[in-house]
């Protein structure tokens, strides 16, 4: 059976009950996520052998974050105690016209402190076969964006396939850091994905005819996007997620995928959004998922697609969707029928 | 006034929070629901004397499920209070391509280890005019399908009005088993009801050129059916409802009603669900409604497909509307301003 | 800076929790409003200095009202303290088809009882420069309405704006008994604001065309009455609000300014509903913030017309938006997408 | 079987959620109870064909409070609609040295406002052996006082035995008003039950050496009062509930009961409390089921404290035990070992 | 590092919030427990690797009691998934003198439905040092009683050392049942644990002197009690918990440890109960703990009696305390003042 | 009228509901608190004009914690707003013999990375005439040390009364530390509060045969650290709160006063515990509260550690009491009975 390991920062997510404002939440909904570590529980939902890997605080903070990879199944024995804190983020859900809120405070987190000496990439990789980072852990500070290419060097060297999904985030960095840190770390990895303004944020490329905030896609220019971010890196594979947003409360949500000759198209889905948190991440272990089975590439990005669709109407980060479920719905059944 | 003797199973419902998969809740919200027992509420909440029959679990949790239906004023005296447990089923709410689910743990119940003893049919329709059941109930094994042939039996012998909804449920009984059985029983019934599936799975009687998880249903096809259903066992009317899923929150609603002569078809709702257990319950109440009342048939179903459409924005099983909120949806009014 | 005073009645608000029905609920969610309560929370929350006036009892249900108001910035320094209870609102939250429903239980409150004497308008209107009420106030006994023309009085006397809101409520005055008492009113106020039944209800002045349960409007009409109000009344400024119902959960949302020469008609937004209570209210405080900003009467409508559009997506009836959340929607930006 | 008849006030109980204060709740648990109400659930709970009798509104509100009764067994069939609002009473549970507080809203509730002729206690008393009221009712309004007189005086001429419980409260009437009524009631009252406050405040009969807010009783005194009690009025019996108030979380509970020949002294209990309201009521109902019962004088008294020793360990007002469970205590297991 | 495998049913725990009676419930907190899975989370939480094992149904209610005891890092690799239900108690808790009432709806479970080939104890057992099972398992049918002795022999034979906890449940089965198949199983047995009503249920081996019901202890009665015990089946050690009643809510709690030689007495506890059920597992689990550190045994026993002394402040099944935590208190510091 | 000014840290306390451990929690209750800020609140429920000086984060999470002081009438216009975060405290309720636990993560907050220029001490002290701050504040760093400094030379160039409660934490900073710090500030405090540890941790004055782990207090000891404090710093007064430990659950509460002359001791309390963070600062309030009314010292002291007293059975760190309250309390009513 493939392992998979994927490395980042896990976080203490606070959000207020339903659709309250943070000046009404008088208790926060306490659940945990990050990108990499949504990657892992998303796999071993599949049944996948994935592994996490991060600093935690040694405290019950700590140790809860940890619990809730341990509770679905992610193996977490990787997982580095040290440090003072864990990261939190606040999430406010928006409704209608009012968009969702995130106030990160993640500054002197306990990953974001670590130093290359805490993890031994050898042991770590051994018997794994896929390595999952994204764009985020580099962005935490030059010291983890160090860690990320000891680790990606690490797996490469073990003949790991390896993943980056860009994620941009504003607040961590600038484009031009980003531009410049992430471009030392693409020649690496194998399969790129993008959500539809990550390109033009980190390296700049811009899909032309399209304006997401106005929620209009165009697929000439993202067919030409995942093209000069293959060349430009030389992953074997781009893939790009495409997101309309007509309203806080209703997405339409599709994906394509490059493999240096053929652009695949998936199925749109129109989604009644429950969270859309790590919407992405589910995404992205759809496809290592089905790249890991051996699957077409066609069948993979509808499967991938499909169980990202289902991530929207579950709360948390975390995608709790079986195979045949996201199977179900990319073979068509969208209609949401009692199943007893 | 006119009394309606339903008799089935009631269970513990129990549901997990909002939209939370089953393998996120830390709690699960505690209602009690059943075919018939639903109808026998949605009744008492028209005004009507309805008794609901069954056997409960001597203990507390039993109790539980008495109170619930005393709440809502159905007449409870003749519950017998015996065997071990109550049946429970686990309900996950579905959202947007996510469907619904339910895990039935019903099996060893007090209603389904119950024998023909316990009931005394003639003490409990003295008095009443209309007998109502579900193909649940035959469903939970021969002792309570002989239940039910007892009863149906001396509801005839006292002059009473029948009903049954179909409610083929595959998990308790093959179909080959759920035609012998109800075969038998549906000579004595007046009123069938069934949904969009039912006459298939129970008779094998399909409409022709639709498909129902495809969402798409034909008119002609489902006259044929009743027509064939009303031929076969003598029924004096057959209703069926009309679901058409669109995703887990949103349906469309309908229903046609069959009197030997014509098909009438009710006006077609566009719902936004809040809880769609218990939809065709409601609307197999509002037909019996209607016809004690003795409005005629068009005027009965478009009250009953009302009563049913409003029961989808109501959380439970229950359906919990009044007469008048029944009527002045039927009557035109769907705009949902606020009633102040 | 200015300020601005509102006057008149805050209740306790009781819902029972999501879309339960009133026979339904074990507890209840205990929020405070009322139509002026929740202008002065509005503009609070666009940074205006906003006192609200109005009699509250000693007890400390009355002080947990009082402290709602504060909790946002509201100045509470003129509230007096005495008599015996808060008034409530019952809530009842509709879905689909489902409408919404209020249960008032409000008689005999503080300020119903109140006296002339306790409001020294005087001190109160001292360094203000808008006074806001609706018609809910002197709707509450004569001796409320005789407090509002006192405060009218007191407030034109200083040269206060003035504005009100109809705000026709059936269960506390009958038509005849509002348009005597509100006509006497009128002539002291220059912003008249209603929604698209309150001049029909209030002043017997009814749009042409338009069947407002039926969800249809039309623009001519409107216009209309826009322009009977303000020659009857000599209001300088005529707002309406417009909404059309197409369910509980689903409503379009707009509204027209007459300024006595143009008509201004406002973008339109199609709503899925959170809670409307306060829509109205928090229009009419986007119109006062944006007079006292002097903006152009068409930026300031389609201000007002966002910033209510967005409290149909919070719980309860304050507004808590901020100037640039309601900006960044009149701007165009309505796709509801995450903000990091 | 033996049917008994209770007559007076159910209240919405509002209460902030645990040990918050009032300021500090966001929601209120709704609970309904009162005296009267009390008394008869308990019955009910005992098995006995209990009646509830009052006057509620139409409204949905007024039906959650009969649903509540109906719940648990009452007989509600009696129950008049009319009037205007259910009464509240807002309770705010206290801790350790910090003492609850109730806060009343019930001026102008259907029952306050009820007239003669609303109740036709000829066919109420139909079938029934024994009435029971609080000086709570009398209290509403001479109107109400003017019904009780009434039921007072048909209950003993249909043979009925009836008891009253003194049950003072200040923020009603005055001491001068309450024993004026009273006594003009108590003379058709054949069982009078006191808490160790209620003769001294409605009669002015005070026992001698007892300090009730230091918690110390003397039980000389208090035959003393039971003895002048029944010399007044011709009680044949007196029932004086004895609570020591170590603090809000602590109290220590018995009972006397004088039968106009012997002093009978109950058991003392320490209780740990989760909910003290309707303790006294609770005893009323274990005397009045004793006394059904037949069982002996000091048999029923201890039956009585043990059952409303029980009642402390129960949210809300009412008291939701069995016989078997009060007999169990009143037996001598107080250990609380868990039952499986 | 030593591992420990133990073996028997994890049910669903359902239990109403606070202090709420079965008939008051609205919602039920859902965890999960069971003898055996207890003593296997405890362990955990001190660092050891435990591995439970037992027989779940393939649905996400199965997953769900999985993921309770992954989320605490007990090793399920070795659970077997088949059958049809998870087995349910409903727990009603308790306060003053109202009992806590356990309601069992297990009949029928997973593992009450195992079969011998189920488990290849071999393969298990690999790499184990400890077998612990409880009385529980074999009262569940003959089957598992079987796989019981399979599994303890399979213990002995590769040098395991066992423990039992007698755990006498007489809603599973008569004393002489009992006492027939455990007759067989205890040869096998190193360490016996058992509380102050056990032996007496199962062996009828009986402490002079003693009333539990009473919550008086004799230790002259148990230690009698133990030596027979010992001598009976040749434990090589017997403990017994000692429990005394005060009230639902207080308890006081020691052991006593019998090595064939001496008898050790721990201190004794004054507890303030949270949840008690799980106390006597966490006393097994404190035990095995020490037992496999090499501790001696009056340090071991205080360590397992401070051990569950503190689950009776935990709520669930699950003690979730450190080493650490339990030193701490064995140490002497019970104060509970805050740590920061 | 008096008006207090307070200077310190607020927090965001997160707690798991009830007396879950931290490693159970799926949601956490969210309230605001801090030593200065929670002497302001209760200030402020005194009736006292109470404002609160910090530095807290622009974002919402900061708006929330300012609304939570506004809610309770303090005065906030002198809150700056900048900075990145807002310190968070997580806290475990304990239980019995399980302490509470607390996880400070407020390093980098706002407060603690503020300037001097920040607060204009001058304006602030305006019209104010009593300035309060704790030990934590100079903890958090040589910049908010370098404040303190500032603000408490201010506060006596303007002849504020100066109040400071050591409140030594031991992971903010070393003892060593500590003394050096706080021997430079205290010689400009009037009045110095402690607990039983304090003048042993910051200044290494020990009271002489006590051991505050096992709670016993010895007067003589606590009179020799008074005398050695006042002495040493030149305080007009010095105040100990005496804690004594029985459980989590239980404690004992008092306190003494010194005013160089006198020793004054209070009555000692036996409490059961809601929550106990905050007890010192209520203690400080009341002294603060009784001092500005110029009440006898004895008297004062009595007020002061009934309104703390008090404060041990409210939710939360904020004293919500009213001085009627206390004064009730220390007038010797502890009775806890119903306030109706």
């Amino acid at each position: 059976m493939s392992k998979v390991i994927t490395f980042g920062e896990i976080m203490l997510r606070l959000a207020p009950e339903g659709y309250l404002r943070f000046v009404q939440a008088s208790s926060f909904q306490a659940l945990y996520g990050g990108g990499e570590a949504n990657v892992a529980i998303a796999l071993a939902n599949f049944g996948i052998d994935a592994a996490f890997v991060t600093r935690l605080p040694p405290h019950e903070i700590g140790q809860a974050a940890l619990n809730s990879l341990r509770h679905y199944g992610v193996d977490t024995t990787c997982i580095v105690r040290g440090g003072e804190r864990l990261g939190i983020y606040y999430l406010e859900k928006g409704a209608s016209q009012r968009a969702s809120k995130v106030i990160y405070d993640r500054a002197g987190s306990s990953i974001a402190t670590a130093r290359k000496e805490d993890f031994d990439w050898e042991a770590i990789f051994e018997g794994a076969s896929w390595f999952h980072f994204t764009g985020i852990s580099p962005a935490l500070g030059d010291n983890v964006a160090e860690i990320c290419a000891q680790a990606l060097g690490a797996a490469k060297a073990k003949g790991l396939k390896t993943s980056c999904d860009l994620n941009y985030r504003r607040n961590l960095w600038s484009r031009e850091k980003a531009q410049e840190v992430m471009s030392r770390l693409m020649p690496q990895v194998d399969l790129c994905i993008a959500n539809e303004e990550d390109a033009s944020d980190v390296f700049g490329i811009k899909a032309k005819g399209s304006d997401v905030s106005q929620g209009s896609l165009d697929h000439g220019g993202y067919q030409e996007v995942a093209q000069t971010l293959a060349e430009r890196f030389g992953f074997s594979q781009v893939a790009i997620t495409l997101r309309e947003s007509i309203s806080a409360n209703d997405n339409n949500w599709a994906a394509m995928l490059y493999d240096g000759r053929d652009f695949h198209f998936s199925k749109k889905y129109s989604i009644h959004i429950v969270d859309r948190v790590g919407g992405g991440d589910s995404f992205g272990a759809g496809l290592i998922y089905a790249q890991l089975q051996g699957w077409p590439l066609k069948e993979g990005l509808e499967f991938a697609v499909a169980a990202s669709c289902l991530k929207h109407s579950i709360e948390g980060d975390y995608n709790l969707v079986s195979v045949q479920e996201a199977q179900a719905l990319a073979g068509g059944d969208a209609s949401g029928r009692v199943q007893r």
